[in-house]
């Protein structure tokens, strides 16, 4: 996220109770988890084995429970628990504010747009012209939507990333990294009944203008995808993964998390993305492969009776 | 769908700005995309591929981009822009005129059947006696439910097809379909929660009598379900397919576009039936087969790497 | 289900016209299907091959449709039709009165707990404090949530269990088994958006201390998950399964009925979990196994072309 105007590093450290060691003098312009850091940044660090992937990144502050070396120009701010912080910082710059109106009073709604009953469209939305949001849609805070979109019914548009602080030696394992992020949707997007896209975490989740989708379709947090993409139903795709623009996805095709799918790819129903491949290409199978591949694997595994019957008294 | 009374094919061809081509005497019945069309339909055709066969199906009247030659006791109508005036009919026929109430004042509710809190109901539905809407459902315009329909939490019956004129030579590569036709929902189905059943192109979407739905169930455009059938959780099955009586499909399989499933077919969990399979029988796998087959294989499987010491010296 | 007090026998076998042999004094505490049944529990039967399982059950109280031998202190209630007169106990103890208001007056929502617009919260329901609710979720009769839950937008919680008694010599084959069991989520647990939680048929389906759930996640009835699980978007569960403390699922994982996960099993994306596994160890594939052994096989896959051509002349 970025801040509405820079913040002085000095102002932040006091706010979270830590020692500033470096450039005491700068201000930062946002905040933002290590996948998504860019200059300007205040970012946070907790486990040595990142300390060095931290502190190296674009980020400007780091938050961190060392004292160590500071690169020129950058700032430390050590604290004790830097996960704390950061959801301090969170909090104070995107502050939860649940509206208790379906529509909230900061929400903006553009020329000819329909907002059907049962909607709800949380604070500081902006809903573009000739848009149609079908009954029981969710709107969480801070979303943008474009131009000549639909929504379904019953999706939900901005939920929290499932993205969490694990530590196994306390009663509960799983601390939620609140999401200060957002949801981009593009103009003429069609977007499915039944769907659930996540906000980013700190960044933005995008989808690209005329790209459709079909129902129960899940987008997880800062996920960027193209221009003219096509998702059928129940298709769902992890966090910070890139689809490129013009890529089709069958039914129930499954993607991990951080990788990209390279434009035009085609990936057949079912199928299981569990790294990056190639855009212009076609995929199956899970884990998928080369269509052609697969389906020359799938003829020979019809075969494997006649193989073993060959084989089964060889030494 | 078909029209409350005959359209005079002269009025439509002055309404789309069509020469008119043969039987210009003729009045149309009802209107429908190629995959539906009955004696009486309007049709469109805008590529050369499929002239031919529009023009020899079972449809009255052929909204075409060329001077062609005209069967006898048929019309073509011919336009630019086929799909475009396809676009002006189905708006004139079936105006969208989203309903600003929670229920339509034009839907018509059985006796002793229970509408919870937070349902919309549409334009035109009409819903039988004895049933019960659960909370945060949404049923689309001119949906019919019969009797003792049981429809469980945030489920979304009627959403558009999802159906796309495709031309890549244009910045928005895919132009919506719209949805003229129904989802009809026979007596005694119960549909689980957070489910999607999307309406006919322009026929209808059909669930059997009898026929039961776990939770999240996805049913395209234009499919039609036999009686007794029993869909585990999360299946998702694409548009224009068929699903003859008394079939069982177990937690998230994969019904792909355009197949049929024979009558009493039990597929087990997480198969993918790609083509249409015949009834009485059992499947397993993705793309599925015989489950016995299937079973025999997955035990070989099992075996490769013994399979591949004994061979791996072979030349 | 447990009754708020006991009833005695006599008082049910009159109520249902049950003829009454054995411990005619008794009184039952509770109501339970097969699969969950206790002490003082009330049970019914009617297929003669489940008969002595369920005479022989910890139920005290047998709902039957034969006369026959009855253990010591234990009663038989027969009837000719023991599904029906179980139907009518579940609708006397636990009759469906719906709400006609988004949040029932017998709900009781803790202290500093956030309700957001479209919420509907039915009868009988607690929620702890803390809490945040978001819109468009359903939560059903009976709920329980602990302290500290997130329940994300468009989600059911409390859904009927997907569950039937069948019979293929009828017009319509399955009759719905009614729910009168609960849902419990206890403490710290989130839920994300578009995700289903079917209510016990009779006994309870628990969501363990600091559990958290990605979006679209479905499970069925009386299932039972530990504390500190992760369950990534559009995993599907079953009924009546059991998955201990710190399990991971990944995405689209779709486990079977009835079978038990062991503490902190890893379970990779798109696998199947057919029957029951141990804890601490990974699995992949469908159906899954050991995920090395899984991997190993894949790679083996990728030679069926070579394996072919160096068998493929052999007699």
């Amino acid at each position: 996220m970025k801040f509405t105007s820079p913040v002085p590093v000095k102002w932040i450290a006091e706010f979270i109770a830590a020692e500033l060691i470096g450039n005491t003098e700068g201000s930062a312009t946002g905040l933002n988890e290590i996948h998504k850091v860019e200059p300007g940044d205040i970012v946070f660090v907790d486990h040595p084995k990142y300390y060095d992937k931290c502190i190296h990144s674009a980020a400007s502050f780091i938050i961190i429970n060392k004292k160590t070396d500071c690169p020129q120009g950058k700032a430390l701010l050590v604290v004790d628990a830097p996960f704390n912080a950061y959801l301090k910082l969170v909090r104070y710059f995107r502050p939860f504010t649940p509206s208790s109106k379906p529509v909230s009073d900061t929400a903006v709604i553009g020329k000819d747009t329909v907002v059907f009953p049962n909607v709800f469209i949380g604070n500081n939305v902006t809903i573009g012209n000739h848009c149609i949001i079908h009954p029981n849609v969710t709107i969480y805070d801070d979303t943008v939507i474009g131009n000549n979109v639909v929504i379904h019914a019953g999706t939900t548009i901005g939920s929290d990333a499932f993205y969490f602080n694990t530590k196994k030696d306390r009663e509960v394992w799983y601390k939620k990294m609140e999401s200060c992020g957002r949801v981009v949707i593009e103009d003429e997007v069609e977007i499915g009944a039944g769907c659930t896209i996540d906000r980013g975490v700190s960044g933005d989740t995008i989808i690209g203008r005329g790209t459709k989708f079909d129902n129960m379709v899940h987008i997880g947090h800062d996920t960027v995808i193209g221009k003219n993409c096509l998702f059928a139903a129940q298709v769902g795709v992890a966090g910070a993964t890139t689809i490129e623009d013009g890529v089709i996805l069958w039914g129930q095709v499954g993607v991990s998390k951080t990788l990209t799918i390279g434009a035009n790819a085609v990936v057949f129903a079912q199928s299981g993305i569990a790294s990056s491949i190639e855009g212009n290409k076609t995929y199956f199978g899970s884990p998928a492969e080369d269509a052609s591949t697969k389906k020359r694997e799938i003829v020979l595994l019809k075969r494997l009776p006649e193989i073993w019957e060959k084989v089964k008294n060889l030494k």
